[in-house]
């Protein structure tokens, strides 16, 4: 029996999608190809709402942070890294294996980042040269207010990089409107789409930066001059993964179909369905209440409850959700809600939850499948 | 109607591995999913006849290219880069993005390297930390002898990097019987996957050299060693393009079934075929007799003919084949007979070649169909 993917990524991808990549591979450099990769790079700027350069890459999402560091930074450079969970600080590791200095703003992982600390730093702190923030952490069920930070990072020289990656196509992204200088996302987590292509978008600001920095080693495969040379014929420098750009074209074109407002309202819906049945429950959510992400909630296991409910429920339910990274594993579980994600895989996920901890013992205090009904029923 | 692709990469996908890349996606994370990608990764070894380690990258075939390089050398490292064509110098290219410092062995497109010239290189120059190669050049469709070059470089201190992209699984490629130390390939030539997924193996000679250069800016998502801590637990380190990794395991199954030894017979049957009935039209091939390659035959246009012979075959006939690259732009055409290839895809190229070719007012001296067909029968 398939799995239902409660992962905060890859999510569950349509079956129209699958088969639009399952068409035979064409030449890369046709003009056919050329028309839909293109187009697939116009729908994919639509979704981050931005009229900046905009660049697909084959790769994973870690790709394009790795671009969004290598391209501007040059060995001793500053970057401020805003971290509330393991994806902000991968941009660390970034900057670091780029013999760049990664300045830490470091918070618990759960919590949400203040726009009043980035600005106290970048006030502090000289030849800032870029800040990074991941706008929701998978890790945690955490999201940031990358509005209130982009407010803050406009008035400097700093340009402001933005993880999108498990929120693009689920929350609210909006890259010209949030002053979003490199923003990059995956195509794996809220558009739906399968692994294996990334996204990024550069403004004139970072542009200035990137064509400055050309005489450090940039490296190759991930420069992205050559990809905006490229661009303008329609094509991608090296060999792009074609089925995957059919599949992510179809993934966009159904976002686009459901439009951005609606998809992130949908997201939101569940989200408040997922919690309330969890504590309900009387399961204890792990982010704080003021940064609760509406693409992945965080619980924590009850006590004498640990990674075998999640054995059980994929084992015996077919369902999968995940658990808790780093520090965090065996403490919380995860389960995403993001991407085509509806009604029925939110009430069959809880309804299976409540059968897996009964199994293992846990004296569930209410029903949360009727409290998620009851939520669903009134939104 | 389908376009047949005679293209040298991507080439035909053969259904079966559409339909395989089609099936749901998984978490990467997952137990299962693991298995699926270590067995992928064995098969790619049996086909690379190497005991060396072996990753599978997501990203095209420069990436790997990218990271043989980045991996290995800091700024100043001098490397030996033979040219044979555009991908030979592509390797000189990326050691210069990395402040490198290429040495250029370079020949006529067209033709092949020597053993002696590298030899010659490798006894006046101190300190060359890598000889590059690549095996089969598509550009020019002329190849490389790399077992040849393999035992000159083998004494010395140099890593022997060697390109397989266009070769492997198509031509004789061993590469412990070689001495190659660091080995990349693509998904998309003559393993019949789909493009994104690039490979690459590394000895322990070439571990050496890595793991001595680790306070160097060897960037984040093309770390080698990154690549070995996750192979551990059966993982890559960043998402997989999970859908693109059941299509290769698919691709190197109908490998492995077919048998190496034959799948280099049956390219070297079709490359005769094609060769022979091109000269036997009056076309003249374009790589030297003893470089010819026998994955991708390159002949130059006769006179009066250029890319309209191209769009004709596209247009009319439904068969994709190739231009010339760079300088051979308008020169050259390149038919691919990589991958699944077979009789019937290579007598109907070449019917439908005479039929263009007429269309344009050549005057084509023999039947090159029947030629091929001839030399077809008694191999």
């Amino acid at each position: 029996m398939d799995k239902l993917l409660m992962l905060p990524g890859p999510t569950i991808v349509p079956s129209e999608v699958l088969l639009a990549m399952a068409k035979p591979t064409i030449g890369h450099r046709s003009k056919e190809f050329g028309e839909i990769f293109y187009d697939t790079i116009e729908k994919l700027k639509k979704v981050f709402i931005t009229e900046n350069d905009t660049f697909i890459v084959t790769g994973s999402g870690t790709a394009t942070m790795d671009m969004a560091i290598s391209n501007i930074i040059k060995k001793g450079d500053k970057v401020l890294t805003i971290i509330t969970g393991n994806f902000g600080e991968r941009f660390a590791n970034i900057v670091e294996s780029y013999k760049g200095k990664a300045i830490k703003l470091e918070y618990e992982w759960g919590d949400l980042a203040k726009p009043e600390d980035v600005k106290e730093i970048l006030d502090k702190e000289e030849d800032i040269k870029a800040v990074t923030i991941v706008h929701n952490e998978t890790s945690t069920g955490a999201r940031n207010y990358i509005d209130k930070i982009g407010k803050v990072v406009k008035d400097y020289d700093a340009l402001y990089i933005v993880d999108t990656i498990s929120s693009l196509g689920g929350d609210y992204v909006n890259v010209d409107k949030f002053h979003i200088d490199i923003c990059v996302t995956g195509s794996q987590k809220c558009l739906a789409a399968p692994p294996g292509l990334a996204g990024i978008t550069v403004s004139e600001k970072a542009w200035e930066v990137i064509n400055k920095n050309e005489n450090e080693k940039v490296g190759f495969y991930l420069d992205l001059k050559a990809y905006k040379k490229y661009l303008e014929k329609k094509q991608n420098p090296y060999t792009p993964a074609v089925n995957l750009i059919y599949a992510l074209n179809k993934a966009l074109e159904l976002v686009l179909e459901e439009g951005i407002e609606n998809r992130v309202k949908r997201h939101e819906r569940l989200a408040k369905a997922t919690r309330a049945g969890l504590e309900e429950m009387g399961i204890e959510l792990f982010a704080k209440e003021e940064a609760r992400s509406i693409t992945v909630t965080s619980a924590k296991y009850p006590n004498g409850i640990d990674d075998k409910l999640r054995e059980i429920m994929n084992k015996k339910y077919n369902i999968v959700i995940a658990g808790g990274q780093k520090h965090l594993s065996g403490k919380i579980f995860r389960i995403g809600h993001m991407g085509i994600c509806g009604e029925k895989e939110i009430l069959a996920t809880l309804s299976c939850l409540e059968l897996a901890l009964k199994e293992l013992g846990f004296n569930i205090e209410g029903s949360g499948v009727e409290k998620a009904k009851e939520i669903l029923s009134k939104l």
